[in-house]
């Protein structure tokens, strides 16, 4: 079994953290995956505080092991979902979408664990100095908003400019890839993209379905054109997207009007024609759909025969 | 020491291939690196046979270690260069650019072990079928002509694809990613940007100079749109080249006339304003101009020590 400070940091049994997809990641996702000895993440997404807050609860009620709750800086009801996340003493937090300094103080009185998810040297450098505890280091191959550094290149950057445990994201889901960011240095991984084919993801068939079945060369980013780059799945739309995006042959409230709503389609409705469906590069990897028990017991089981016998490299 | 079937397989002693960088791959910088143990390799870039015969009869009087060449598929010497490295009896050709398919009969016969460079399982695949030896699969966060998928995402997809080994290039630069890239299932690392910064290459000082001084963030891709992405450091050219090709304010022929004869301006001449330093995402971890045995003997070490304490991760 592998271990890592970020497990005794934390409470959790393997250094696995399941993103905190928007639309996607719900308590029952989350459950299943802290249940099964990671870190489960509920997405804040764009929901007010009610809704983050009954969320929370319904993952409190079904697990007493220590779950996540994703921050999205962007929206609209950020304020509202720091003071739930504040009052419902959640273990820690991951933030996506921007800087979250100016939240930091009430958290950390709080007792909630600050994680942002970074994407370059400077805002990981950035993050340490104002005292947040760990850090998501994602690269562009994850699926959703991505930044340009691959996994690759970013992790032992990151490594090398702060102290603080660094979790790699992007481009994982086996335990080849997690012994591999081990060696760059990564404490853990987290992983979108492997859990969107987990048995307790609510995601309709229709796209459980085109994960599973994506090859390498499935996903596209669009919206980079605009600096709000996002990896898909290749469709209709998303390719009438890219082509418009690129060739200018629409205007930014025109791009904006086709992706209105197409991740909640792609969710809840399964339209994998004219929906978001995010997803990450290493979907061509993944060709089943397993409980999140066997995903994480799996992963650790392989990356700790990787690692146990990593010696038979040498001369 | 690192082990690996493709040292067997092409008489060398690290599994680490040097990026056969066109403009910048000469005998120098592959004697150099043979000599160290590695894999030097010559560009053959645009070079008539002629000149590429002459580079090679350099390697060959100064090392009697294996070197490679590599192929440019769309060079307009192509046809002579594939019969040069034939009479020459080359250990090995790296092809770059397309499919070598045409030229794998006439390499086979003459004893000229191939090894493609390939960016997606379905070209990986379509080699192996062919009857190459190995495969470099490269992942984005290279310098240069690049494809879509990364390397921590690529390799592990197309190591499950074919039974031949398989090279990992992108991203890499220290024993961090040289153990990374074995955990992923890679038989070896190929490396371009470290070598940019070895003392032996060519290039001129203050390309080399950014190389070092490079962050994480300080490279782009340019030409994506156009279907030919290329990455490069960023500067006054690739700026404004990337702004005319986004917001369409340039045709392709005024495009092209941007990057013509940019590359040999910034090897030869050292303009670093309005040339192309292409370069890859790791330059960022590189500080240091080293010789070419250094980096190899470096490499090997950290990445033995790494897979030594390996089943430390291990509770």
């Amino acid at each position: 079994m592998i271990k890592s400070p970020i497990c005794e940091m934390l409470g959790i049994k393997y250094p696995i953290f399941q993103g905190g997809m928007a639309w996607v990641a719900d308590a029952d996702l989350a459950v299943a995956v802290s249940e099964a000895g990671g870190l489960g993440i509920i997405a804040g997404m764009n929901l007010d505080g009610q809704a983050l807050r009954a969320e929370i609860r319904k993952a409190s009620a079904r697990t007493d092991k220590a779950f996540g709750v994703n921050l999205m800086l962007q929206s609209p009801y950020i304020d509202e979902a720091v003071k739930v996340v504040c009052e419902e003493k959640v273990a820690c937090v991951t933030t996506g979408a921007g800087n979250p300094s100016k939240y930091l103080k009430d958290l950390r009185e709080a007792g909630v664990k600050v994680i942002p998810v970074v994407a370059s040297v400077a805002l990981a450098r950035m993050m340490e100095r104002e005292g947040v505890c760990a850090l998501v280091a994602e690269g562009t191959e994850s699926g959703g908003h991505v930044g340009e550094l691959t996994t690759m290149a970013l992790i032992p950057q990151i490594v090398d400019a702060v102290k603080i445990p660094v979790i790699a994201a992007g481009g994982i889901a086996d335990g080849r890839g997690f012994a591999a960011a081990l060696m760059l240095g990564a404490c853990g991984v987290q992983m979108g993209t492997r859990f969107l084919a987990a048995s307790e993801c609510n995601i309709h068939a229709n796209y459980k379905d085109r994960v599973v079945k994506a090859r390498d060369i499935d996903t596209i980013v669009t919206g980079k054109k605009g600096g709000h780059p996002v990896r898909v799945l290749k469709n209709q739309m998303t390719r009438d997207y890219y082509k418009k995006e690129m060739e200018g042959l629409a205007d930014a409230d025109e791009l904006h009007e086709m992706t209105k709503d197409s991740l909640r389609r792609a969710v809840r409705e399964g339209d994998v024609n004219t929906g978001s469906c995010m997803c990450g590069q290493i979907a061509g990897l993944i060709d089943q759909v397993k409980p999140c028990r066997e995903i994480i017991e799996d992963i650790d089981k392989e990356a700790s025969q990787l690692l146990n016998r990593a010696s038979s490299f040498l001369d």
